[in-house]
């Protein structure tokens, strides 16, 4: 995996154009993986995030259990294991092994940084039971951040190919591919 | 403006794909816009978004004021607006008279929806005061959504061509646009 460290005050940038995520997690043993679209930055420098994640999968009891999680970027290339992923439960066994997921453990985090994503955040979660409980609302903190510098560097996207780009979930398996960039003109 | 009625259950595709969006609002014979990409869905039905709202806004204050806010989606063809009303602030003069942008009122909120956006949710604010004031985290429920036609009916975007797509925020007055649609496989 060509993975770069990303300087923390620029990780905001990885999910800044709203890309769905992959949220991984671990403990005790277990380890989980799913999807999520409802991701965001929530601050720049030190970096935060915030995640919905639905309270009753297994990713939020790992999740809950460690303080911890991986946001993971997925590409293109991997729209099928993003659909699967967010279409079964941990609890039916093991999601890595069934769908052919492999993975390495976080350097900040015992979570897994999901392979073939174009980028990662390694979060702990601030302690805010009550957005937790009432909203499935996560705040975090990003202790580390890192992306395949093939997609990702010195501060920029750029997307190596149609399949090398980052993805947006629309709504039963439907996507859209990150498209084109471009430059507003400053007005006057 | 070809605005039609979203139905509430169906509002979260508006945001769903995390597109750039203006946050509007209207309070005490002010009104202001600005941009935010840290907005999301929080909830399908009843439909709830998160945005972050820099404290130090006016626009912080006119949604603290009044409890609501407009999220607008623009277009492509917005792009040089979205960039100007996030570079300057309502406190040196009305942003939609300095940048000849038009909107009107709101059907169950004061804020205004602005023209030539390609979906709106109008939202009131949930008093949850230690999130406001320690993320600039704002929860809200939506009341009404519309969508232009054009762009988004019987729940799914189609952009009619590349100006009147949706876009996605990077940095430095830097946007992608939404790209291709594609479905992905089910596997297994």
């Amino acid at each position: 995996m060509p993975r770069q460290a990303v300087p923390l005050a620029k990780s905001y940038l990885l999910l800044n154009h709203g890309p769905v995520t992959l949220v991984s997690s671990a403990h005790a043993g277990q380890r989980n993986v799913m999807a999520a679209a409802w991701a965001m930055p929530l601050d720049f420098d030190p970096p935060k995030v915030a995640v919905v994640i639905d309270k009753n999968t297994l990713t939020a009891a790992l999740v809950n259990g460690s303080g911890e999680f991986v946001l993971n970027v997925p590409s293109r290339a991997q729209a099928d294991q993003v659909l699967a992923v967010g279409s079964c439960s941990g609890r039916d066994g093991d999601k890595f092994a069934a769908l052919g997921l492999t993975a390495e453990v976080g350097t900040q985090v015992a979570a897994p940084l999901v392979d073939g994503c174009l980028a990662w955040l390694e979060c702990r979660i601030l302690p805010e039971a009550h957005h937790q409980q009432t909203y499935d609302l996560y705040v975090a903190e990003v202790l580390a951040a890192w992306a395949d510098s093939k997609a990702f560097s010195n501060g920029r996207w750029h997307f190596p190919d149609a399949m090398q780009r980052t993805i947006h979930y629309v709504a039963g398996g439907e996507f859209f591919s990150t498209g084109e960039a471009f430059a507003a003109k400053k007005v006057r």
